[in-house]
């Protein structure tokens, strides 16, 4: 399996175009309701400012999780327009995430540019991450039908995030040893909260919102396989696209699913690596052969299988309840896709 | 006019007992949801245990917002209990609020503990700010009655607390001082807004939805009297009541009600004061100094002023929408109320 960048379509990144055309000036009008010192700063971690406020080209990622929104409500015969307030509210969740996600990690650098707090401290970077968050509830506070779906993913986010965060100050092996189980529900609320609220939300603002739960779901499970397709990346993603070194997440010891496969499954490779981990990863040479020993072990066989095996149990509730969506079966298979 | 802490009721605390006895175990089973890591450090800042998790006496503060809530509900022919859900979310936005907001203000002490920050470290702070907020989100995400008027509050929050944290870069005097006006909107937004949000929730839940709107403006128009009050303690506050030095504002040189008042009124006793501010308040003498000028100038005295004509408009708002509200009126009018 060759893992893409999440969010990059099969057939090239056009087919996003038209979502985020639709995007943007919906975006553009929430974040201008932000006091001119949060617009600013809101509208240098959406990407279309430098920190000095002027204009810049580009502007927000991908759009995978508005796309997801609209291509939902389509899917059940809505249009993209009728869920753009929730295409909207999950583009701001995620920027939220982000800005607050760098704080806590201590991350100085985002798509290639300064994290928010880096570039404007992290008490405005805070603040700006809130009222972010404060605008995406403010597009769905009076839709009882897709409310409830942004919310839980709220609550996803930030139980997935103290998982994570708690993970840190667990061994390696033995007892208190973090289990991939355990990663799984991790990343199903980190990743996965948002993307099901995607789903659930397009469908229900579309004209179907008996389909919101099932849709839920599959977004949940999309997620597990979309965190650990950013896992792979995040130690054999190319730097010039990721925007991180190579390794990066060895270097900082993070337990990702690639490692705890490794790990578990035994045999000498894994204990080598078990061994390196303990006594900790310190250096070029270390992580190189740490990162030789995760794949050896088959720590990334074994994760490109699960992450394959998630999108497989997604896309059969797509098939089931949506048996026409072609193109919100591609975005979801584009995730992370085989190309060979 | 006597201010007293923003929350004692003129005739003793106890009034509020009730409500909080009703509040504490929905806000306990809320908080029970959280990750065990997130639930200790919220329960930390609620005040129910210590740093180790250990449990401890005391608990929540005075539960002013959801007491709040609770008696608008009754005051409209519902019961306390119908109103829980916003009186949970209104008190965990009021948490969120101070958690991120000693982070922003690098305050290491918060009711006489240590600031969840400082106990905790700033990413742990901030992830379980987010994680109360995201719990009050999910208390109303599926009541379109009263969901409108807690998204408000909390755009309201944010714009509030980017302003006055733009207030900080701005001069004393010339072109750019901050206005009184410019104050009342900060603070209508700061600590209005979940007033506001308190009081619509509780009658739109109580039964009520047409009122909300009333209740809204009755409720910010409080909360502007409520940091004005606040300011005043800030400046003149007993250090065992507030928890905070003496003249802690002063010394931090924030822009508050009383220091903008006193500047406004003009005269020689403002003059020196300006020109003390200018050149910066430095030292335990400069600092009494700069309290008696404020006094001197009018700055106490057209604060406590301007607080009343505040609650005066807000309680006009009850006598005509809810003229046999007794209790609510006395709350309301107890938050900054005449002793003599």
């Amino acid at each position: 399996m060759n893992v893409s960048r999440p969010g990059v379509l099969p057939q090239g990144a056009d087919s996003l175009a038209r979502y985020r055309s639709l995007l943007e000036p919906a975006l553009r009008e929430a974040v201008g309701a932000l006091h001119p010192w949060g617009a600013r700063m809101a509208a240098f971690t959406l990407g279309w400012s430098d920190v000095d406020g002027s204009p810049r080209q580009g502007g927000v990622g991908k759009g995978v999780r508005p796309a997801l929104v609209m291509l939902s409500a389509e899917a059940v015969g809505g249009s993209a327009e009728s869920a753009l307030p929730g295409a909207v509210a999950v583009e701001l969740v995620h920027a939220f995430s982000l800005a607050h996600d760098d704080i806590i990690d201590r991350d100085e650098l985002r798509r290639h540019r300064a994290a928010l707090w880096k570039a404007y401290g992290v008490g405005p970077a805070l603040l700006t991450g809130d009222a972010l968050l404060a605008l995406a509830v403010g597009q769905l506070a009076g839709r009882p039908e897709a409310m409830p779906y942004l919310s839980a993913a709220l609550m996803e986010l930030v139980q997935g995030q103290t998982a994570d965060m708690a993970f840190e100050n667990r061994p390696w092996r033995g007892p208190g040893e973090v289990t991939v189980d355990e990663y799984a529900e991790m990343a199903a609320g980190k990743t996965g909260g948002l993307l099901g609220a995607a789903a659930a939300a397009g469908v229900a603002l579309g004209g179907a919102p008996e389909l919101a739960g099932r849709m839920w779901d599959m977004g949940r499970d999309l997620g597990v396989a979309f965190q650990i397709a950013d896992d792979i990346l995040g130690i054999w993603g190319d730097p010039r696209l990721t925007g991180k070194p190579v390794h990066s997440d060895l270097r900082r010891e993070k337990k990702t699913l690639p490692v705890l496969a490794a790990l578990a499954g035994g045999g000498p490779a894994a204990r080598e690596l078990s061994d390196l981990l303990v006594s900790g990863v310190d250096g070029e040479e270390s992580v190189r052969h740490a990162a030789h020993l995760v794949e050896a072990a088959g720590g990334r066989a074994g994760a490109e299988d699960l992450a394959q095996r998630y999108v497989t149990a997604a896309l059969g509730v797509l098939d089931e309840c949506l048996p026409d969506a072609a193109d919100l079966r591609a975005l979801c298979g584009s995730l992370v896709h085989r190309a060979s």
